[in-house]
């Protein structure tokens, strides 16, 4: 039996830990891929306080050495079901079941799609929604970033460190991304924007060759020769098995309050997957801290 | 003119200045003392997500430096007054005058007295509010720490490294502290605890020679050997430039909402000025970027 199972070990739910841990809390991370979230494929971090730069990869490595000094356990699957009513709550990860008293959900968002056969036709074969992680396969080829807010430009300007040029494809004719992102990219002389478009279709047999482009002002079609597409269109809540548990919004997110609980005693959420209009590394820690804080609370009234 | 002025410089300020910098905004941090705020004076940091320890000095050298490569300037000064209704807003910092077209409130809290005439008189001659700033005075020493929190307990073990003896006088019979930090305390041979009391006088002429405790449930007193006290019993914030034209809750702290924002458009509040449960250092640099996102928005509207 678990004090605390945190669901998620992304730059919230290690933080989780991190407290929970260090509150002598009996403490469980369970982690679907690779720890870190999306921090750990970020190329080169440099809003985080107190590190002028750092790699993404580089600080989950310290903070799951961080956790691991609080004998927080980590483990790795996929959540199966869940009973985050009964008492001890369960949690079903494959064949193995866990009890708990307080459940943390951190399990941030994953990359949404565009949505087209082509795409799911070609991922992993020039389909890419991860630049830092795919980026040095292009050296020297021409690929588009679709999107236009910070993740879509931060990745223009990273993947021009080996493309020869990069679009950006963007279905308005202004961006969402920072200032300074955007002066960054505007003045790089790789990048060409193509603003008020959207990527019709994917073309390629075995690995992608081009994109079908749609005008959406003029509906003018015209066609890119590519090597490579990154869709970087935005996030979506890893909370399907949550769904008519926890209270979620529209699009997933779970709604919380500032205190970092749910609609059910003993069940927090921390991080990306929260309804919340800052997403940053910081503001996920900080969730992560407030929840674990709050769920001591809860273990000793 | 300047696009965003912070006042105070500690983990929210500096945060806030970073993430001010780096969106290319025009920033000035005024701070009144010393950058880092109270984590500048917090010995060894331990709950810091990416470093396993490090000492709050050096954290805000790290943090000073990351602000001023994006061209934050940080100047020192009191502030003499303040017209955030005005646009452009003004600061006045004795004879010099500063126009900002956002205000980032983030000047922290300072340490509240217990309210005795001998503390006053003896303050920095035995009685400290900073167990990490004066500690290493009492080597071999007896002394006490007043307050059950988290600060207080931590402040006994880390006296323990000079002291001889350390009391911890407190006026209930259980701690606020957290697990891990009472398990610490309670197994030091070092520590003693006078449950149900307070400091009723401060003894001594030119420095602290001992204390007179009062029961608070027997009404008993008794002296106390003592040659250093510190003080440990919560935070004041430091708003009393803002009394009257920002709301503030009975304690003083700055209401705000989740997203930083006053009562006053384009004045925003970060850190442990903030009326909230959770004040940690990830808590505070996490509305100091929060705060900062939401000025760059409110200046692009």
């Amino acid at each position: 039996m678990h004090d605390v199972i945190i669901i998620g070990g992304g730059p919230a739910g290690l933080t989780a830990g991190l407290y929970s841990g260090r509150a002598n809390l009996k403490t469980l991370i369970i982690e679907k891929k690779a720890l870190g979230g999306q921090a750990a494929t970020t190329y080169n971090i440099e809003n985080y306080p107190g590190y002028i730069s750092i790699a993404g990869p580089d600080l989950t490595m310290k903070m799951e050495e961080q956790v691991k000094r609080y004998n927080v356990e980590i483990t790795y699957g996929e959540i199966t079901s869940v009973d985050l009513n009964s008492n001890p709550k369960k949690i079903v990860v494959g064949n193995k079941e866990y009890e708990t008293k307080v459940v943390i959900l951190a399990m941030g968002a994953y990359p949404r799609e565009i949505g087209l056969e082509s795409e799911q036709k070609l991922r992993g074969m020039g389909v890419s929604y991860c630049a830092t992680c795919d980026g040095a396969f292009f050296n020297g080829r021409t690929v588009a970033v679709v999107g236009g807010g910070n993740t879509a430009i931060e990745d223009a300007t990273f993947l021009t460190r080996y493309a020869e040029k990069v679009y950006v494809i963007h279905r308005r004719n202004e961006l969402r991304a920072t200032k300074a992102e955007q002066d960054k990219a505007f003045k790089n002389p790789k990048i060409e924007f193509i603003w008020d478009s959207v990527v019709e279709e994917i073309k390629g047999n075995e690995f992608v060759e081009g994109a079908v482009i749609k005008n959406v002002k003029t509906g003018e079609k015209k066609e890119l020769k590519l090597d490579g597409i990154f869709v970087a269109i935005g996030n979506v809540p890893d909370t399907e098995f949550v769904k008519g548990i926890i209270n979620l919004d529209e699009n997933g997110y779970i709604l919380g309050d500032e205190e970092m609980r749910t609609n059910i005693p003993g069940v927090f959420a921390a991080g990306d997957v929260r309804k919340k209009s800052v997403r940053q590394l910081v503001t996920a820690m900080s969730d992560g801290a407030i929840a674990a804080i709050n769920a001591e609370k809860y273990l000793s009234e």
